[in-house]
Formats: C-alpha cells, sequence, structure tokens
C-alpha cells in the first residue's frame, strides 16, 4: 500500500507537488527535505498548535524553528496579522533562504502565505492545510491575502508553495462544522467541470459526511487534481481559473454582509452555488440535484435575509467584477461552468430579493 | 528631431517599455493609451503634487482619476503609507482593472508600486519617476516595497510596471542634492558593467553635473538601457542582477545606522561603492579612478562614523545574505562586477573599522 499519493502543480520554474496520506506527519514523509536553507518559522493558531504543532516540528529536527500562533479566525485574517509575520520574521533575522511553513486551516494559510510573499520580495512557504477547505481548495494554487473593510481578499499575492503536504488525520479534530463547510468546494469541483464526481458524490456523501477513510481520500485526492490542473492552466486567473469562484460572488457578499467569521466561507458558498445555479439557464432537475446534494453535506441551500440594497453594494464590489460590470461564472449544465457578464437581470433581483 | 526615446525592457508578456524625452508629460506622448480600464489612482507626494501633477493630469483627461499625496520623505515609506493607498482604492471602489500611477522619486515609486501589487494580488502600475535617481534605476526592473525598523526593503513584491514614463523636464525642479545623488547610480551602471560608459562618465561629469541637456539624455538612456539589459536576464534576482547592488550593502548599512532620510540614498551609494571597491582586490589606481569620478558628482567618498559592531550588524540583515553568509558585490576591474561569499576578511574589518 501507497503511503501517501502525489499530485503535481505543472507551472514551470513555480512546479510543486501536493502529497496526500495519514498520519504523514507522523515520519511517513521527509518535509524537511523541502526545506531549502537552515531556519524556518511555522505559523499557526491557538487552536490548531495545541493539536499538530509537536508532531509537525518532530519533522524538523534539524532546522532552526521559530513559531507564531496567531488568533483564530476570520476576523484576525487582516494587515494587522500580516505584520505580527513580518515583525517576528525581521526580529529573527529570516532572510531569503528562510522558510514559512503554514500550520492550520485556510485562514492561517492566506495570512503566512502572504507574509511570504511580502518579506524580502517573496520567501519559501509551504503549506500543511488541517482542515478540509484549505486540503481541497485554498491551500492549492498560490493565492494568499487578508481582508479589508471593504471586501475579502481585496489584499494579497501570488505566491506559490514549495510543497502542500496534506495529512488527513488532522481532519480528526477538526469539527464537524468546519468539515462541512470544506465539502462545498469538493461540491463546487464536481459542478463546474467533472459530472462523474458529481455522480460519484451522489452515491457517496453518506460515507464523506461520516468521513469514511476511503471516500474521503478520493474526494481530497480528485478534488486536488481538478484544482491542480485549471491552476497549471490559468495561474493568474485570467479565464478558467475563474471558474473556480463559481457561488463566490453570491458566498462573498453573504459572508461580508452577516459579518466575517458568522458564516464560515464554505456554508456561504454553499448558498452562494445554488443561488448561481438559479441564475443559470439549466433544468431545474439539475438545481434540484445540486440543492439535494449540498443539502445532504449538511450544508445550507437558503440565503440569510439581507436587504437588497445591501446585496447588490456587496456584489458590486466582488473582484470579479471587470471594467466595473458584473461578472458571474454560471453553469452550462451540472459538470460544466463558464464565466459570463451575460446574465438575466431580472432573475438577478428575483433571486436575491426573494426570500424563498 | 525624435520626441522621445523607447528603450525596451524584455520580460516575456511582462515586457513594457521605457519612455524618455523633454516635456513629454506635456503632450508629447499618449500616457492614457496604456491604462486599460477607465479609472486610475496617481499616487504622489506633497513636495511633487504642486510641481508635476496638472501636467500629468492633463493627460487623462478620458479617464476618472483620483489622487493620493502621501507625506515627503524615506521615514515614511512603511506599511502605513501602504495602508493609506489600499484604503483609498478600496474606498474608491478601485478594482482589477484599475491603474495606480506613481508621479514621484523612488519613494513613491517604491510604496505606489508595492500598493499596487497587494491591491486585488495585484493590479497594473504605471511608473513616472520625478528624480535622477528613479529614472534611471528604480523605476525600472520591478522591485517594490517598504522599509522596516530592522532594514530597508524588507517588505516588498516584484511587480513590473506597464510602462516607465520619464519626462527629463522634471529634473529642473529637482534640488541638487537629490540630482547628485541619482549620480551614483549612474556612476554604479558603468562601474559594475561598462568601461566605455565609464569614460565617457569621467569626460563628461562637469556637464552632467551642470544638467546638460545632451548629456543627461545620453546618461539616462544609456543607464537604462544596463537596467534593462540586466532585469532582463534576471528578473527575481537569481544572479547577474545583484550586482546592481554594487556599494548597496555598505550603502543600507549607512542609511540604517544613521537614521533614514539623514544621508539620501545615493549618498549612501556612493560612498558604499568606494567601500566595496577598497574590498575588491583591483589595483590602487582604479579605486582612485571611482573616488575621482564621485568626488566629481559632488557625492561623498567617506563614510560616516559608525562603531564597528553597529556595521557588522548593519551588514548580517542584509538581504544579500545566504545561509547567513555575507555576499558582496566586488569588482574584478572598472567595468566588471561579480557577487561573491569569498573576500578578505581583514580587509573587511580594516575598512569598517578605519575612518579614513
Amino acid at each position: 500500500m501507497k503511503l501517501y499519493h502525489k499530485i503535481n502543480v505543472d507551472l514551470g520554474d513555480r512546479s510543486y507537488q501536493i502529497i496526500i496520506g495519514n498520519k504523514i506527519l507522523n515520519g511517513n514523509f521527509d518535509i524537511a527535505k523541502f526545506i531549502s536553507g537552515p531556519d524556518c518559522l511555522v505559523v499557526s493558531n491557538e487552536t490548531i498548535a495545541p493539536l499538530h504543532m509537536k508532531t509537525l516540528l518532530s519533522n524538523l529536527n534539524d532546522k532552526t524553528v521559530s513559531t507564531i500562533e496567531l488568533v483564530d479566525g476570520e476576523s484576525h485574517k487582516n494587515i494587522d496579522s500580516i505584520n505580527k509575520i513580518l515583525d517576528k520574521l525581521a526580529f529573527s533575522n529570516a532572510n531569503r533562504d528562510t522558510t514559512v511553513i503554514a500550520l492550520g486551516g485556510g485562514v492561517v494559510g492566506d495570512i503566512a502565505g502572504f507574509a511570504a510573499a511580502c518579506y524580502m520580495r517573496g520567501v519559501s512557504l509551504i503549506q500543511v492545510p488541517t482542515t478540509l477547505l484549505a486540503q481541497v481548495d485554498s491551500s492549492v494554487g498560490g493565492k494568499t491575502g487578508v481582508n479589508h473593510q471593504e471586501g475579502k481578499n481585496l489584499i494579497g499575492a501570488f505566491h506559490q508553495p514549495k510543497i502542500v503536504v496534506i495529512d488527513t488525520n488532522t481532519l480528526k479534530t477538526l469539527p464537524d462544522r468546519e468539515y462541512r463547510a470544506g465539502l462545498a468546494e469538493v461540491i463546487k469541483h464536481a459542478a463546474i467541470c467533472d459530472i462523474d464526481y458529481f455522480v460519484w458524490l451522489e452515491k457517496n456523501i453518506k460515507l464523506l459526511v461520516s468521513k469514511d477513510p476511503e471516500a474521503l481520500a478520493y474526494a481530497i485526492k480528485r478534488s486536488c487534481e481538478i484544482k491542480a490542473a485549471v491552476v497549471a492552466e490559468d495561474e493568474y486567473e485570467a479565464g478558467r481559473r475563474a471558474t473556480l469562484n463559481f457561488g463566490h460572488t453570491f458566498g462573498h457578499a453573504i459572508e461580508h454582509c452577516t459579518g466575517y467569521g458568522n458564516w464560515l466561507h464554505g456554508e456561504a458558498v454553499a448558498a452562494g452555488m445554488v443561488m448561481a445555479a438559479q441564475l443559470s439557464n439549466i433544468d431545474s432537475d439539475e438545481i434540484a440535484r445540486l440543492v439535494k446534494l449540498i443539502k445532504a453535506a449538511g450544508l445550507p441551500v437558503l440565503k440569510p435575509e439581507i436587504p437588497l440594497d445591501e446585496w447588490l453594494k456587496a456584489i458590486g464590489m466582488d473582484k470579479k467584477v471587470l471594467h466595473k460590470k458584473l461578472r458571474f461564472v454560471l453553469l452550462e449544465k451540472l459538470g460544466k461552468s463558464y464565466v459570463t457578464s451575460s446574465f438575466d437581470e431580472n432573475q438577478l433581483l428575483n433571486i436575491l430579493g426573494d426570500n424563498n
């Protein structure tokens, strides 16, 4: 039996591998080999560090290691956290050869990644994602950044990691609500580009919700393959990569309008995908299949109550706006998506206004 | 007679041109053509804006323009200034299609460039450098960033501009001291890779100091050509680009130890180049020629009094340190440089300790 899977993210001289395995932090994989210099800084948070820091550090015996623990939560995904990490690097005489390791969920990965992108115009980064959402989505592809009061991820950089190390064992300690939020991105990958995967999810969603190891291993691997392929084709989101934002225009608005952290990102994306499907010109049967799968994953399919003018403002500020024109990721059918600025405006107002 | 010169910076899909001419902000060149979206933010400072903002804006009649004026000076080259620009962008609903225009010297260009690199993971940037230093050096090549109390340019990004527009007319209003500081980088370009240019400078330094238009046009063009060629060969400073740091390890230490802003960057680099030449294994005649040229440019050739331990700390923190090993740019001879971690340590201590 293989100890771990390898997936290649093909980006020329920025190519890297995603390593997926159970308990690979317990010595089944040599992470230290990917730290080129003598020292590293592990960035984690107060929740994750007590659970997994010791195990991670046991892989880094030959290195000079410093650590920093952020306060947990999306509300701390801001410039202040970036400054704390940059101060830590500067005051510990980190240099171009220092590696930053992100140990935690998407928030930790985004913050640590952006700090690594900025320090000395970019130092090496290793992602060790510990939530399902980070494992299947945010740790792969190089998007890093923090929120601004005017919008999510408004400040950031593209900064590819040297390697992504996914230990599925870390999901054992992940709260159920966060685990289910990660399933939203899994469903998204299937919905935008792989009907076979979607059908597999329909059949296996119960196993997946119960964290069945085999189902989980397959879903993480398949989602990482999809993400890696899309990123390899379009690193800087000039085209196809934008389809990964399916459900995210609405989802970001939900997060923004309800106050970051009240809806988990995956929950907001779940409800956002239903809205995006409703805006798409597809059969109602297909919308129903998507709704059923999202529900089966224990995720919300109804948007929260938000006044229409707040919706519109929140959507108008979204990064996917080009020439001040709204752009949406819509479904041509289940398993096929496209980016467009041509959509039914009345239908959009119906979807936003109606509290169905 | 040509209205302006064009120099190509060849960086694949990030290639751009440097436009050099007199009074090209007065309508001889169409800048607006390089602003792809409908809106832009001009970043300048309180000193430069009253002198050149109106002229620049007269080029942008068809665009929605907002402006921001920073406080002048290297001491404001910090994260706070970045936050001000990011706030301005966010609150004015800037999006991926917005262009940031840097109007000013190296400090403005570095700050505005880094803000452009961070906003929505990178928006378009146009550099309009108004000091000699920025025109011949900092506006070309994509290095952006701000200082940290532990070191200069410790926080930043590589972010190439869409175009660099150099109006030599802006040098008329540049204070003499700042103008001479820019000559340090001109001399640096010659010293590291072009003996013919060095000889030309020896012959024409008086004309250059008096801002003779023809001499000035030639020097800016030749320096931009050298910078463009080096950057095209090594965008991310993996090798040859590091030679552009000739004099900068010592120079940055001088700036750091004397408090940013007391020595102008070019002044610190001037004294730093003399120190680097003394550390190089070259004929004393050649050191004398370099000293003579720097003096003739009205720049300092003697370092300030700094205790040895401060020197060493300041140098140890320099970004050119790999594996905690000091690396210097040294001269093989005038017009030829190399990067090395092999140097005479006693000689280094002599140079740092001796107040010659």
